[in-house]
């Protein structure tokens, strides 16, 4: 939807619109939702990108290139004072030289050229720009300063602006990569991440690649100067392809709406979030970073404590619990059972539990009993944790130590260190070929977990970190492809298993009421 | 040296030795240096292997071909009643069937069997002993309790005695590997390692192959019913080949001792200790693990208040940090300049940093405004950290961005991110082939700590988490082998290296009226 009145957009009254109506000069008053403002940005039939020039090894030439290759559906139009082409496409002078109505812009001229350019772009009836350019408050500098209230005031005349200072939308089904993630993955999925860091964007649709997490939206929208985190959020939250929404934060704009939001939101769609620059350090390179306020520990320790919100203290953990949310089931608990190889790992294994809040029974008689019946005396343990006695455990024997811990009414989820799985250099003689009992081995966790309804998690660790070793490397990420396509979650370490596991059972307790 | 009065062994007096002169019946009394008993098993000239079978694959003739392989330089005596042959070494029916005397005996028959085999041993003139089976006290089962007193009732005769339930010795410098560990490094190095989990003796030993990390010793000495953790220690405080002391400890069997050792040694030579069994639950495993006490928290904290010991938190930072000590001078101090790339990614560090309790102060105008001469305004950081605008930093700049922090006398230490590094998987066109920047990227750092005299510490983040990204990992290790020829220290992750600067400045601290 556009709206214009003889040929010139409508202004944006707040969140309400004006609309003339063709027939009549009457108007009515309507309540225009921002997500369809946003979905010109997130799903552009067409695009103007502009900064891009005729040298296709220029910046602005590369992230066009990254759309090229990504895939984008619709026209691209590339704009440069110069003219020119590039990739085979005609360069534009200027937005108004483009021959049809365009719904949205890329931005990457210098800052001091962006108000003019968004200008034009408003008096085109472009509905949304991305503005990658920095150089605005971010630097401290006051005039840089100026530069960045120009825009937001261009903004609120009719289009709506991520950025500046940032690495843009990601979103797979519109067909529209950030910067630079030509080689980001083509399939929608249902995270969403709001990032106010364009790096952390990139960095985790770069780790989102190999480890089968898939956004539906990904934004970078750096300084903030028109659309925010709690304008992202509120997007995300009515998102019916967002089922998890995750966020990286330094200091939000509206700090209430975005309490409020979250506090909505959360017992409906779990939100993760990052809140980063809490130390009084951290906060002084957020005023640097975004220029934004960090604030104080114990506001967002409040915030976490009276909404469902999961808190996380980095990329790794953000992404490691959604990972877990999409995983596990609602009624993952907190008691664990534990089978795993060595008794050092698992008194580690126990104190990573503990440390994060979940519990570790100790086991019955009776299940000791039964454990004794196929497990030696020697050299393993059958309290819990179990330690199989690594690393010659038979997968048969793995098998029924899992089945019998999980079988047990005191166990709620069970983690298995996978066993044997360092052996992949080859640096051990087995009864099999490694790969055919690591085949076997992957395929115990979720038969037991069918078998019994009950989650099993598995921690599996890189195999060597020499330079020899990263083919097993490569076997190591191959068995955790195949856990995730059998639905199993798969962590390198103890720590972060507990911790995922952790998050998931915290958030499914604090809203047990909308079950 | 051995003492045998007609023929049978004396017998040891605490730590004092009853020695008949040969020519009399009077008798000396002389201490005698654990460190000389020790000695027999860290460095044996010929060793009895015990419950090894001539099928080549069961587990006692696997760890002997571990030994062969290894590289033992002695003669090998494979042992087991019924005889035979293995890997053309001749087994012999019994310890007093061995032709020669035998310096140490590795023990792995089943339990109830190695009282046997001890005192036969002992008869023999063995003079050490390492049980690597199972199934004593730790099982929990009081007659195998009763067995384990058995054996230290032995070992009180005249053996020292390793374990029982546990890997054993590594010590590339007596040809002796723990189990399993034919594959382990045969070059000694500086790092000493004592652990009462023998998984954990194996997983460093493992990633110390990759991480160039040498060992002195590494002893998974398990129930400890003779040599225990104090015994272990006091030795590497004085074996010269060990300049850094790492510990993984449970519960140790003499308290007051191993506190009073820890005070006297850390001084001199740094001490590592990994704690771990301190939540309640992880007490409990410790028990079932090695049958010791996990102690108090308030109790471990004192420790590490009140001597110069270095805590750390996982198998992972004990790593780090012993890396760090090798490598990290004595005037590394807390005041951190930070050069990388994103700013989200800079306030990530300025937390990490602050969390561990290290300092980023800010820049000064004089040093922003030289950094301001070769960064661009837009899409950098001229603060504290720098962010030097990546991927696409020139080397050149990147130099002399570092030169200009290192040159500062507010900054001790320079944490620089490697830049362009998660680009070698190919995903962005580059201005000079991917390998021959990061050859570049990677001299510089050790330039520049020469040229300042500051050290420079660098984070070199994992590349890709895809299967088809193994390769790009290689190029990582590769760059990381490459760092560590120079001399400086590099971990994937800014948490990793901020934890192990902050230890090593903290032991520079306790201990700097020893400089």
């Amino acid at each position: 939807m556009r709206f214009v009145y003889s040929g010139k957009p409508l202004r944006l009254y707040g969140r309400r619109l004006l609309v003339f109506s063709k027939s009549s000069l009457d108007y009515t008053d309507i309540a225009v939702d921002k997500a369809s403002q946003l979905n010109a940005i997130f799903f552009p039939r067409n695009l103007a990108v502009i900064g891009v020039s005729s040298d296709p090894d220029a910046f602005g030439s590369r992230f066009l290139k990254a759309l090229i290759d990504f895939g984008f559906k619709g026209k691209l139009f590339p704009v440069n004072p110069k003219g020119g082409e590039v990739f085979g496409l005609r360069i534009y002078p200027a937005v108004s030289d483009i021959p049809e109505p365009v719904d949205s812009a890329d931005i990457m001229v210098p800052a001091p050229l962006v108000p003019q350019v968004l200008r034009e772009c408003l008096a085109a009836g472009v509905k949304g720009a991305q503005i990658y350019s920095s150089g605005f408050s971010e630097t401290g500098d006051p005039q840089r300063a100026a530069l960045e209230e120009e825009l937001k005031a261009i903004g609120a005349q009719g289009i709506r602006l991520i950025g500046p200072n940032c690495f843009g939308v990601y979103c797979p089904a519109g067909g529209h990569t950030l910067l630079p993630g030509g080689d980001f993955p083509r399939e929608s999925g249902p995270v969403g991440f709001i990032s106010q860091s364009g790096g952390h964007a990139v960095e985790l649709g770069r780790q989102a690649r190999g480890r089968g997490l898939r956004f539906s939206k990904a934004v970078s929208y750096g300084n903030a100067c028109d659309v925010n985190e709690s304008d992202l959020l509120e997007y995300m939250a009515g998102d019916p392809e967002t089922k998890v929404i995750t966020i990286y934060l330094e200091g939000p704009r509206e700090g209430r709406r975005f309490f409020d939001l979250v506090k909505a939101t959360a017992p409906k769609k779990p939100i993760v979030i990052w809140k980063a620059g809490l130390t009084e350090a951290g906060a002084r390179a957020v005023r640097s970073h975004t220029g934004s306020l960090g604030g104080e520990e114990a506001i967002w320790r409040a915030l976490f404590h009276q909404t469902a919100a999961i808190r996380v203290g980095s990329l790794e953990e953000l992404a490691d619990t959604a990972e877990a949310l999409l995983v596990l089931p609602r009624h993952t608990g907190r008691r664990i059972g534990m089978v795993g190889g060595g008794g050092g790992t698992s008194v580690a294994a126990t104190d990573a539990c503990a440390a994060v809040g979940l519990s570790v029974p100790p086991f019955d008689d009776s299940l000791r009993s039964r454990l004794a019946e196929i497990l030696p005396l020697a050299g393993t343990m059958m309290r819990n944790p179990v330690d199989v006695g690594v690393p010659l455990v038979p997968p048969d024997v793995f098998r029924r130590v899992l089945e019998m811990v999980a079988a047990v009414d005191f166990v709620d989820t069970v983690i298995a260190t996978q066993p044997l799985f360092y052996l992949l250099g080859g640096h051990f003689p087995m009864p099999l070929p490694a790969d055919e009992i690591v085949r076997m081995l992957v395929e115990v966790p979720a038969a037991v977990r069918d078998k019994f309804g009950k989650p099993v998690v598995v921690v599996l660790p890189v195999g060597g970190e020499e330079v020899e070793m990263a083919e097993a490397e490569k076997g190591r990420r191959q068995a955790r492809d195949r856990y995730r396509e059998m639905g199993v979650l798969s962590l390198p370490s103890l720590d972060r298993v507990a911790r995922a596991v952790a998050n998931v059972v915290t958030y499914y307790e604090k809203t047990a009421s909308n079950q």
